[in-house]
């Protein structure tokens, strides 16, 4: 983890090395994104070619090997590629405007660029309309966080927003009802009223939300977990609330 | 993962290396487990004397790298000690027999080691009364394992059975409603009758249970995801599994 993390904290200007099958035949399939570059083990080229959209240098496992990090499993592909652009959060609520019922999550401070991907994959199972990340202190996409979100980033808008708390009045002036995660909350999540739209905010496994972020907060509920445990998994933790807030009222 | 499949996958006579502060430290404060000896950085031996268990023997980090895969992220804690012991069936349903509400969790070709450990951390927040492997492919309990765990296989019993078949009808005959998790069943898991005994049964991410275990559950059930979305990762579709079947009626 601590490696992946370096690896994502690298300069925007360094390139995007998409790896994994899962990750890779996604970005090919993306219009949005654009492609370099892909390097496949003989075994792995035979599943491109039938994409027909880039023509793969075929190289040996080790030449792959050598590009990512020891505990990158990639399967024999590796894609140089760009990374998908932002939108804002005007994008948001452009899209949100028509919708009756909708849902999107704000990471505050949610830095590991595996639980973001793994939260990514979750969201768009659970029909998240967008991610809203704080710019300054979340990674860049990265091979990590895309081989976690299993291709998945392709379908989900991210949006990186100066000022969480601002973003957060913006929703609430749009409609959207603000619900902070928080294991000390008093309201359990599934009490919840799910009809209309919903911004779920979520704070780091150690820290939680940042006071201002929480303060934001229309309403704060917990998930119920045995008080064995100190805390679950944040994409765990995720997953579990998006589950939750996508069910019909 | 591949990697860390590897080191679980070392016979049982090799010792067990616990890393990480939350793991080292819950193994330490369990009793029933047979500590060995225990390597700390000087900063990490400052928390572990205050447990008094042990003496810790105080090493560089890179003495402790040396001993594990490079991606571990150990923080300075390295316990050598023994697993934990498994216990039977019979002990659970021993265990069950007092309850008027309780689940378990089977594991069907769930091979990789983060993910058991994951989803032992889920299953102790959701107050899952014990784990049950088919013990022929199920991997032993291993560093990567505990260190995603977070110290909580330390609270959950955990039985290897040889047939999960027979031990399904076993947990039927003791009054266990028996569900299966399949992402093309027809029933959505929160359509369910939460009373009583419940045993949830889920296979491997890419194949999901086998024929003659899915066959031996009561019904099949399914998390509703978005059609974008292949599948859950499996740690993940547990999660929310447990957190459903935890829910009061």
């Amino acid at each position: 983890m601590q490696k992946n993390h370096k690896q994502a904290s690298t300069p925007a200007k360094q390139p995007l090395i998409i790896y994994g099958r899962h990750a890779v035949l996604a970005a090919l399939a993306n219009p949005r994104r654009q492609i370099d570059k892909l390097l496949c083990t003989k075994e792995a080229a035979a599943e491109i070619r039938q994409t027909g959209k880039i023509s793969p240098q075929i190289v040996e496992r080790r030449e792959i090997d050598k590009l990512l990090l020891p505990d990158a499993v990639h399967q024999g592909f590796a894609l140089f590629c760009g990374r998908l652009p932002s939108c804002t959060l005007d994008d948001i609520l452009d899209m949100a405007a028509s919708k009756e019922k909708c849902h999107v999550l704000i990471l505050d401070q949610v830095t590991d660029p595996q639980n973001i991907g793994a939260i990514i994959r979750s969201a768009v199972a659970f029909n998240t309309l967008a991610l809203i990340l704080q710019d300054k202190n979340s990674p860049l996409e990265s091979g990590a966080m895309d081989k976690a979100a299993a291709g998945m980033i392709e379908h989900l808008p991210v949006a990186r927003v100066t000022n969480l708390s601002r973003a957060i009045e913006k929703l609430k002036d749009a409609g959207f009802w603000t619900v902070g995660m928080d294991g000390y909350a008093q309201t359990a999540i599934d009490q919840l009223n799910k009809s209309g739209k919903t911004a779920v905010i979520m704070g780091s496994e150690g820290k939680g939300m940042r006071r201002l972020v929480e303060e934001s907060c229309d309403i704060a509920v917990r998930l119920p977990i045995s008080p064995l445990t100190e805390s679950l998994n944040v994409a765990t933790a995720a997953a579990i609330a998006l589950y939750e807030i996508n069910k019909p009222q």
